[in-house]
């Protein structure tokens, strides 16, 4: 709490708000709560863990965020997604441990990435999942995390973590009609709840089921075969490190790094979402400080790696939270939560919980998406369903790598030359435009370009052609050309590759015996020049603007007024 | 031949030039046969095939790209770096696999991932390197290499594929005096002729020492345990399919990807750089084509992987070449060669090629990168180093992935933000500059903006903070605007991204009863977005002239005007 905050104390009015913020934060972490005590265990189930492992990462987890974080609305907690990567990052464990002990070692090392990444300043790299890869992989996860638990609502032995696994072994996996039947009432009172067109019975509706779940089967015999959650071992929250055998953090490690890039992108994505809808600026290196700190602590704590829910923010926000204590509320109901369910939750048919992950996830499932980007840019679109498809027939880990990797291919492919167009004088002044869409005056002795972009290695190969082409296209239209001026004001940037390029290109305009010559560079752009002498190495002159790099050559053909007015040459 | 070139046929001129292209076709080609021949034995051997193998790679492979590539002096054949990404490749092939078998399979991926790469039109993908990266990569290579070679120069049996392994393995892998002998003896003679300031013997040397010592050695006892080439089985051409076995072919795969990329890269390093100086055309989309061809040829005669050499390529341009004619030249010589040596092969002392294999590499050494990439951008002369370090510590391809995933991530944390810029009037005209750099006019209701980028992934999260910051500011030191009215001339591509970060952007701006507008949208820009109705969608405004949006607010509070000078919204 600030300075400013404090002394707003002793302000009657604000500090009526201050009560009003408290109430709301109460009343948001009551309501949010109440979805998180079922998702929470559902979550943990389709981790494949206990279910109290997803209790425990709904705990101290939101505290360590809610003291270095910076969105007062993000959700945190288990959430579906990051369940199923985790799920299949501890399918392949060696014999002998156990999945809780991979999760506590997972979470500890998604803590370390992103503490890594904050340190380092890293938060821009979750651009490095573009809009359609994010939609493709988060639909694809949805499908998968849905097929998943069919088996489970079926009282089927099948599992698997692609659709050709669950398949195949949906044929040997049996069927329970008891199950079925709890699971398809489930799914039914949970639609209908959403039908009703009560907002308060939607949202609490899976919390009763729950319950009513619970006292139903606890109070009917239990032989008709349908599998429960269990007696839980015990509802203290286990402190401790987590398991130290370099082994398993060595393999776990690219898991870890692909759901730390997961956990913050999403959360991210929504956080930075509602912070614009409520007119607040949220601060990407501390998201990053404060999920790298609740994913330490879930690991200290018993948990599993956590990160923002879309669903769980957006309720936060609607809610009326208006600072992190809605998320510390959060936690004290869980505990209360915790410490009521701790016996009945034993009797809980696990097809209930199956039945409120397929609907709470379906509802975020969107074939939209697709059509849309598919309209607007084909390869967008196919590069999503490609995601999509990636992640139902091979696997999470390349599908984020598919979606980075084609992303990055995509822009790459489009944006392979630079966009260079040949300029020429505004009849009477000293402005200069493109000569295919102005009438304008070009001087034959030199070509007047100007670079549209950043010189970068995406596009600097392509440099040398379009100038080139440029070049030849002055020579048949305008004349012989001695020189070749570029103004360089859009430049923001130039990167080793843009600068090799520039060094080629000016020795392919030497072989033809032309000069390449510089206007209008940008302050930042040329101290990177001049720190390696990189104007006067490859002699390359420079004006302070462009109108006086054309009168340059003027000059240089009426030697008797160049005394006169020297060019701005540096 | 096109129909143009055989009409030059009838005129005398012209047919003396064909004579005399003809003739300097013949002598590049046999220049660089001189050098083809021991190094296509050294690199064969580098990784750790028979020396045939190398022999087999300069023959049928060069045909090929005559006949589909596009440069005229793209020295095709074995190269060095491709040699070593072949040894780690076959290094852990399964017992029973020959080496060899393996390299056809991998020489037949290579050219099918390049052959679809063409297809697709993948050429811009070779951007993917970026110049820190791909430098960094080949001094690493070039360094790994010459380590690799000393064990034979010294006739010690270590080996290894990273710097650790190397030294773990020369503690107990001896000493030969003997092989020293020659392995210096032949570094000292190449050395000298370099310094000798002869050319053509700095040329002829790797010939001549090569006969020199097949001579010396066959004529002295082989007593002294220096290791020799030995007989080969047999020189005739090997005709057929490679192996095919599905395993083997899963298994190289992700090799034969990077060896792809990388014979693109390097190929095309080269021939772009030599078609500027040369003034001529190269098409990479043919490129690709003829490399594909390539290889899959050296899949089908008993070859390797091929790519271009830059060292062969420089002096295919400097001996005179005119036409791909040349590389069948080569091809010539290459056979010629082959039915000489096939017997006096046997006695070459191994350590005779490790020296020239060291001598070749190290010649394209130079520290002079990393220094001008460290004092221009330090993070890219980091990076390099980084990459460097990866190819001698770890392998081939963590180096080729970092070199790519580094170098996105520097443009991705550099572009992070797009580059926008408030703008107002130059008073009395109609054109618009920024307000931090010329004295404007600006109208308190409508926040003028220039984007200054396209807005692609890499940039897209950050536009609504760059615009809602100028909001403020203009707020602060104009007055309350209704309208953020945005110049979109510079900007070239607006991908899905940056489409959902301008709706984020408008849904921000409501939020503050600010109205979203565009003005002077590029044609093929507008396309897209008329393609999903987004404009009307979203209630976005469209003029055609900045100058025009910001009159369209003077309408607005003016109606009376409104109907005679309607604006350009579309």
């Amino acid at each position: 709490m600030g300075p400013g905050r404090q002394a707003l104390w002793c302000e009657g009015r604000l500090m009526d708000n201050k009560n009003a913020h408290w109430r709301a934060d109460l009343m948001a972490g009551a309501v949010v709560a109440v979805l998180l005590i079922p998702q929470s265990l559902a979550y943990a189930m389709l981790a494949g863990l206990p279910p109290q492992v997803g209790l425990y990462a709904s705990l101290l987890p939101l505290l360590a965020y809610a003291a270095l974080g910076s969105s007062p609305v993000l959700g945190l907690g288990p959430v579906a997604v990051l369940a199923l990567m985790i799920a299949q990052a501890l399918g392949s464990l060696p014999a002998g441990v156990a999945p809780e002990a991979g999760a506590l070692v997972l979470a500890a090392e998604v803590g370390a990435v992103l503490g890594l990444a904050a340190l380092l300043r890293l938060d821009a790299l979750a651009s490095l999942l573009s809009v359609p890869a994010l939609r493709g992989f988060e639909n694809g996860a949805t499908l998968m995390i849905a097929a998943g638990q069919l088996p489970v609502l079926l009282g089927s032995a099948a599992a698997g973590f692609t659709l050709p696994d669950l398949l195949l072994s949906a044929r040997h996996g049996g069927f329970n009609p008891a199950s079925a039947a709890w699971g398809g009432a489930a799914i039914a009172l949970l639609l209908l709840s959403r039908r009703a067109g009560s907002r308060l019975l939607a949202r609490l509706a899976p919390l009763l089921l729950l319950v009513a779940a619970m006292l139903v089967s606890a109070f009917t015999p239990a032989a008709q075969g349908v599998a429960q959650v269990g007696a839980l071992p015990s509802l203290a929250l286990p402190l401790g490190l987590p398991p130290l055998d370099a082994a398993l953090w060595l393999r776990l490690l690219p898991s870890a790094a692909l759901v730390a890039l997961m956990a913050f992108v999403s959360s991210l994505a929504v956080s930075e979402s509602l912070a614009q809808r409520r007119g607040e600026k949220l601060l990407p290196a501390a998201e990053l400080r404060g999920l790298a700190a609740a994913n330490v602590v879930a690991s200290l704590t018993g948990g599993m790696p956590v990160a923002g829910s879309f669903s769980r923010s957006i309720l936060l926000h609607e809610a009326g939270s208006h600072t992190r204590w809605s998320l510390v509320f959060v936690a004290g109901f869980m505990f209360l939560a915790m410490l009521l369910l701790a016996g009945p939750l034993a009797h809980l048919p696990k097809p209930v919980l199956a039945a409120t992950i397929v609907v709470a996830v379906l509802g975020g499932f969107t074939l939209g998406h697709y059509r849309e980007a598919w309209r607007y840019a084909r390869a967008e679109g196919l590069m999503m369903v490609a995601v999509t498809a990636t992640v139902l027939l091979w696997s999470i880990a390349a599908a984020l790598a598919l979606g980075v990797v084609g992303s990055i291919a995509l822009l790459i492919q489009r944006t392979a030359r630079p966009h260079v167009a040949r300029i020429g004088r505004v009849p009477g002044t000293q402005h200069f435009r493109n000569v295919e869409r102005f009438a304008v005056e070009c001087r034959p002795e030199v070509v007047g370009l100007r670079i549209d972009e950043s010189l970068v290695f995406t596009n600097a190969r392509g440099l040398s052609d379009v100038v080139l082409a440029h070049v030849r296209e002055h020579r048949r239209s305008v004349g012989e050309p001695q020189r070749v001026l570029m103004l360089m004001a859009p430049v923001n940037h130039i990167d080793v590759s843009g600068l090799t390029a520039l060094q080629e290109l000016r020795g392919a305009l030497a072989a033809e015996s032309l000069r390449l010559e510089f206007s209008e560079v940008k302050g930042p752009v040329l101290d990177r020049l001049k720190a390696i002498a990189w104007l006067e190495h490859y002699d390359v002159s420079l004006y302070l603007s462009h109108h006086e790099g054309i009168q340059a050559g003027e000059h240089a053909l009426r030697p008797s007024l160049a005394d006169h007015d020297a060019p701005g040459q540096l």
